[in-house]
């Protein structure tokens, strides 16, 4: 029964690893579209969100089986506990990621990105996908340097928003609907950092058994 | 011992009712005073978010504890898991209604709302409320009516949000940032109606035992 218990856990665990993974590959391939306007790889991105979907509905499942049928405690409640909480973050960073390609496919061949803000939304993109992949090594190797980092680099996400919404409320000449399209985009990012910071919020609780503040 | 748990499990269902009728106040004084310009309202919403905040984190570790201490099955563990789920959509509700709030501070005292959006926002705020009050009603009687009316007053939301986007991408003279400010605003609403989705899946799942899909 023990390690029956114990197997499951471990699944549980690996599992987890595996959808930060893949929420950074869904990340990493919107932002590739974004930039090259490449219908395929927007698809690529739209059945890693839904494969993210199942994955907790799988997750949520089996962590409430287990709740139910082995009553863990301590150390085996908290894991169940935060991967719980940590799959809904990792499903709605697929959301958002595939939210950033439907953006894409709405406007195609249009840019979503209008040239002034360029810049500013590859650095955002460039912090989303380190973010992930921050993540999900932080699932696996249990480091609590790495939760610190990721609480710093989405304060840098925050600070490429307020230099977003300058560029487009200072002198923009590209029309309302783009620029309605780069604070979306903006705010799909952002988001998708607010994300991160909850997961690794619930891993650290996961790691050390203190509730964050 | 049974009859201290009985009592645990009753304040938690009592706490989700007062939360749920707690975010339905703060998207009323939202509307509010989006609509009439009066910050006194605004620090209302500011303040019923907080206390939904504060909210969350005692429901979650109070029922952490019943987890590690109690054990719950079926019913009872059904309460538990989706009480943490339904927390956490009623956080972020009155998140939702603080942004909102603070968009009309922003740009007070010039309205949110330019002219053309007045009756389409105002149908979105009036849906939002509703379904706040709904979602109330659902916790207290767990009637799976409630829960049907939520799901309909949603995909009107929706409806109002593509209505929203027409008036803005067509013949708009208001401006960047006024488009903005109502596209961001009714972001903010259609968001919100999720929430409550969510959180009536969750009592659905809470009513029936049955795993919404």
């Amino acid at each position: 029964m023990r390690a029956s218990f114990d197997r499951q856990l471990d699944s549980l665990r690996g599992r987890l690893v595996w959808m930060a993974a893949s929420a950074a590959s869904a990340i990493r391939w919107a932002n590739l579209c974004l930039f090259s306007a490449d219908l395929t790889v927007a698809g690529q991105v739209l059945d890693a969100a839904d494969e993210l979907t199942q994955a907790r509905r799988s997750v949520e499942y089996r962590t409430f089986e287990l709740l139910a049928t082995q009553q863990p405690v301590a150390s085996d409640l908290r894991l169940a506990w935060a991967g719980v909480q940590v799959v809904g973050d990792l499903d709605r960073m697929g959301v958002l990621a595939a939210h950033i390609a439907k953006t894409m496919v709405r406007r195609h061949p249009t840019p979503v990105v209008a040239s002034p803000l360029v810049d500013v939304v590859r650095a955002m993109a460039a912090i989303a996908e380190r973010l992930a992949w921050d993540l999900a090594r932080l699932l696996e190797l249990n480091d609590p340097r790495l939760s610190a980092a990721i609480v710093r680099a989405d304060d840098e996400m925050d600070g490429l928003m307020r230099r977003l919404f300058q560029v487009v409320l200072t002198d923009w000449s590209f029309g309302v609907a783009a620029a309605i399209d780069a604070v979306q985009t903006g705010r799909f990012y952002e988001r998708f950092a607010d994300h991160t910071v909850s997961a690794a919020r619930h891993v650290e609780f996961l790691i050390t058994g203190q509730r964050p503040g």
